[in-house]
């Protein structure tokens, strides 16, 4: 039997497992072998082949994650060895997925690659909860950043991004929210809006608004924890709850 | 019979038929009746119930499309008259979409109002060309921008984005491109990827790649139309065609 060596990268979206795109529904259900990440809505997995072979690679709780050297060269050989491999990753494979470095890794072997866009968490999220990353006359942009980088240290985004007019959305930066809300304060942006959604999509998703003023002690009273994404702007106050706490923060 | 009155943005996503979610679908599936833009493929519409109402409310070539506040009174109306009305949109309903004007205007009527994320452009279309908007050590953040405000000049987000380390996508401004090219230029980034893609996830889907000192003539000797969304940064180069563009462009 002659193996057809190919990689496929698909975002499955921000966690409600409809939140997939028939794309992606019909890439798992060709796959040989599947390698899922923890954030990936393991319902998904019921549309593979029953002899599909499915691999967690994610991290949970104290557990090790597979290393990411050892996720490329699962890739590899999965798909030499077995046919078509999907990457089934949380959201869209190229934000902040490190599906890039898994592309150029597989395409040094020669093995075939493809890209199924998903929902990202940063857009999908957001419009759930009805609040609109642009808004004519408010936002005529919308800046995604990364709270986690390698190194430990904040983004100089985030810097310049506090100076824009952009709304900010911030993905695995909740560990870093006070740093965050440090920048804007410094700015004397003490009004802004700032939202936190924590299990997005899911039935346990939990919002947490404010501004840059009260959030830090609204998050802690509502016991927000990860993952959770930030969202910084003034579009944050069409959100429909939003009035309500605004009133509360005046009040104080 | 009484009426549930109800409206729900959902976005299509960039244009192929298979790039709307699995909940877009469904939503498409129960609805009285559908207004939808010229962005959307009207495959879609064959989701639809025998007796669904659908209205055509974009605009194409010469001819004039409606206008918002027509279309927020046919939500409106046919909500109260209908029951649920899918508005189908591009894309993602709040990404440059004006989904949150047409959002504040229902819920003035006190109808109720959800949102279903689509995959936008600015993502979608990038990832399948296998462009990464975010790639560890090139850059950790992409910018969205739109090249078309309401009087026509250029976002002054654009400007602050060329200082910037992001990747910026910026959306409807390809009749904008030497006015973007020229604030690069201006900063001396002349060696900076560029990429274009127009009618990107279609069959008919066109690339162009380049930097900013050969894109301007690369676009006119590839005929290159709307719509298409720019891709800036050096995460262009990523893409598998650009070396033999890069050394091209050298050559000059």
């Amino acid at each position: 039997m002659s193996i057809e060596a190919k990689v496929t990268l698909v975002g499955a979206g921000p966690g409600d497992p409809e939140l997939i795109s028939l794309k992606g529904i019909k890439a798992i259900q060709k796959a040989d072998v599947i390698l899922y990440d923890a954030l990936v809505n393991e319902e998904l997995l019921d549309y593979a082949k029953t002899d599909c072979i499915k691999i967690y690679v994610g991290k949970r709780a104290e557990q090790l994650s597979t290393s990411q050297d050892e996720i490329n060269r699962l890739l590899v050989d999965y798909a030499l060895n077995y046919g078509h491999v999907v990457r089934l990753k949380g959201g869209d494979p190229f934000v902040f997925g490190r599906g890039g470095e898994e592309i150029d890794h597989v395409a040094q072997y020669g093995i075939e690659t493809a890209v199924i866009p998903g929902i990202s968490s940063a857009i999908g999220l957001t419009g759930l909860q009805q609040i609109p990353l642009t808004y004519r006359g408010i936002s005529e942009s919308f800046w995604v950043i990364t709270g986690s980088k390698s190194d430990g240290s904040l983004s100089n985004d985030l810097y310049l991004a506090a100076e824009s007019k952009a709304t900010v959305v911030v993905l695995m930066g909740y560990g870093k929210l006070d740093e965050i809300v440090a920048i804007y304060r410094d700015k004397n942006l003490h009004g802004l809006p700032i939202a936190l959604i924590q299990n997005g999509s899911l039935p346990n998703e939990k919002i947490v608004l404010g501004t840059m003023e009260n959030i830090l002690d609204e998050s802690t009273e509502k016991r927000l924890g990860v993952p959770a994404i930030i969202i910084i702007g003034e579009v944050v106050a069409k959100h429909r709850a939003f009035q309500q706490i605004k009133e509360k923060a005046l009040a104080l």
